[in-house]
């Protein structure tokens, strides 16, 4: 087995503050927030650090805990936080930045307070809205859009 | 600085052959492709090895090279590989699963032979499907959608 591993770190948390949810970037990382409040979405890649453990990391089927008759399911095909490499992907609504503080303001996330974020990437329709996409008939009926009130716990 | 780091490794690797671009997943991992056919598309979560030093992942900011007269962009407002953490997520297109051989056959990428893959997440339209995004006016008039032909290098 020769294949490598690369390390990751996080630039920035989650932070939950009186219902209001937000990313706080890293001092360091925060120029990287210039003109992202001229996109309405992000997508914001976060470390489950829940299941970042060896047993998690093993996982690679399970039966979905939501449809009708999900059938067993490779992990690759669900987007359960246990994976082989426990990164998670939450498209989210903006609301505001700080770029003083390194603040961004955000709708919802389905992640706790002091989940370590990874990366952040402004969602670009060109490379991230499907126009038919297909999906299982066990969630056939499922909202064909995010919706507007985004992700949460 | 006690944040912490963590460590990732390939699932997989991009394999190009005559034209055709396949997922190649590494044989222990096989089982979390199950039921993957029923989606019509993938978001593929690559590790950007070209970029992977320290002098790439310092960068914070750039000119796009593409719209209408960018400004100095954080990247966290782009899709530039380099980045922090260069992990790039391009949405694909499957066309074909070989179960048995671990190969997913995908209509394209912007990703070279031999890059590493680090995850597959089944295409959720509740999750990554945003009905009104927002852009802004130095890329307004791209595409609204993910062009049919996919995203290629």
């Amino acid at each position: 087995m020769d294949d490598p591993s690369f390390t990751i770190f996080p630039i920035g948390y989650i932070k939950r503050i009186n219902n209001e949810v937000y990313i706080e970037i890293l001092e360091k990382f925060i120029p990287a927030l210039k003109q992202l409040e001229h996109f309405s979405h992000v997508q914001v890649l976060w470390w489950a650090d829940k299941v970042d453990n060896e047993k998690s990391r093993e996982r690679l089927d399970c039966i979905p805990p939501y449809g009708e008759n999900p059938p067993n399911t490779g992990v690759f095909a669900t987007r359960a936080e246990y994976r082989p490499n426990p990164i998670a992907l939450t498209t989210v609504k903006i609301l505001e930045i700080h770029h003083k503080d390194g603040r961004v303001r955000i709708q919802n996330i389905d992640a706790l307070d002091e989940t370590p974020v990874i990366d952040l990437k402004a969602y670009f329709p060109v490379c991230d809205r499907v126009k038919e996409p297909h999906i299982p008939e066990w969630i056939v009926g499922w909202p064909e859009w995010l919706p507007e009130e985004g992700l949460g716990l």
